[in-house]
């Protein structure tokens, strides 16, 4: 790992720094038999990380249009009266500061709903070190679309040869890669080594805790 | 494939033929917070097709024994709240009329509680033609300790040589694998592919549907 200053550390925030992927799984499942077109957990679970939008014409197809704002309605009630388990994963917010204190920008690069990233972020607790944050607003066309990675690096204020995606999803190693940033994924959102490392996922790691001893490693050694 | 006639089919249920698995990953992240020992969803959702006994020690440690009772309670508790969720995966009532239809004997071969497996069997709707089912109470150690492989074969008065194993999670195929019976993997658990036949699955489907495609075929062009 070459020094972190000047390096700019994009990252997901849904099952990559914050156990929301399950959550969201759930509350799809509910607001599906809501509308009394239920889809396989399994089939909304690859999809979580997608834009909601994208999300619903890949499993309502035609239909996403007619439901797609009754579904988004549903999906959040039934995320709001969950969202008290939400924990960040181990090392979240370890991370993020060990990189901030070593010189990196950290940028939040989710195309998450604004409301769920005011709840995720108070559940990070490391607004006093982030450099920007991006959220759905920013961008008419979330991930896969790469505008979102393209938005994170610009507020980086560093070079997108100094960049560096980390996200759990396989929509997350698509965007950076077609944005040519570099890659790094993670288990925790409960997508699998090899569809990362096939998406484009560079290395993977558990969890944000066996990145950041990774990182450590060698600083350790020195 | 050759004659269905004299084989035995032995399915897992809890996320091979009922789409269960997300609402035990949910009652288990409901449980661990009520007891204040969070553990991350996609380390529960690995481990779901164990036993619980078993999960638990993997996952609480040397802390299982103590709060172990508490949070199987727990769990039953939140897990019986999602119930009405519960759904048959595409092609399950199908693929086992097809089966039983062709001289083939199925068997439910899960170590789901009895009060469970009640809920799932009512789900399924295919108690009319089931040769045999086991629970929880017929093995001291379920999966993935090969016994209740071994009952399930028992139990379908056909020999080893003609039986075929249907499971979503890596303790099925290792079970399996364990008592020398043919695997197959399908994918809606949420399990990948590759995971699955590491595991030891000879193949792998999407669901029971794709399963009952594959059946099918053959027949269809002859």
């Amino acid at each position: 790992m070459s020094s972190l200053v000047g390096s700019a550390w994009l990252f997901d925030v849904d099952g990559t720094l914050v156990d929301s992927n399950y959550l969201h799984v759930m509350a799809w499942l509910h607001a599906f038999a809501t509308l009394d077109r239920p889809v396989p957990a399994w089939r909304i679970h690859r999809d979580i990380g997608m834009d909601a939008t994208e999300l619903l014409e890949d499993l309502l197809g035609e239909d996403a249009e007619a439901l797609g704002a009754a579904a988004k309605a549903a999906h959040a009630h039934a995320y709001n009266d969950t969202t008290h388990l939400l924990k960040p994963l181990p090392g979240s917010r370890e991370l993020i500061r060990y990189l901030t204190g070593h010189g990196a920008a950290v940028v939040l690069a989710t195309s998450a709903p604004p409301e769920e990233l005011t709840v995720l972020r108070r559940v990070l607790d490391v607004d006093d070190v982030l450099t920007a944050v991006t959220n759905a607003d920013d961008v008419d066309t979330a991930k896969p679309d790469p505008s979102i990675v393209k938005i994170a690096i610009d507020r980086s204020g560093r070079p997108a040869e100094r960049a560096l995606f980390i996200g759990d999803a396989i929509w997350d190693m698509r965007a950076a890669k077609t944005a040519g940033i570099d890659r790094i994924g993670v288990l925790s959102g409960g997508i699998s080594d090899v569809e990362l490392r096939a998406a484009g996922a560079r290395e993977v790691f558990a969890d944000p805790a066996a990145l950041l001893s990774s990182l450590d490693r060698p600083h350790k050694a020195a």
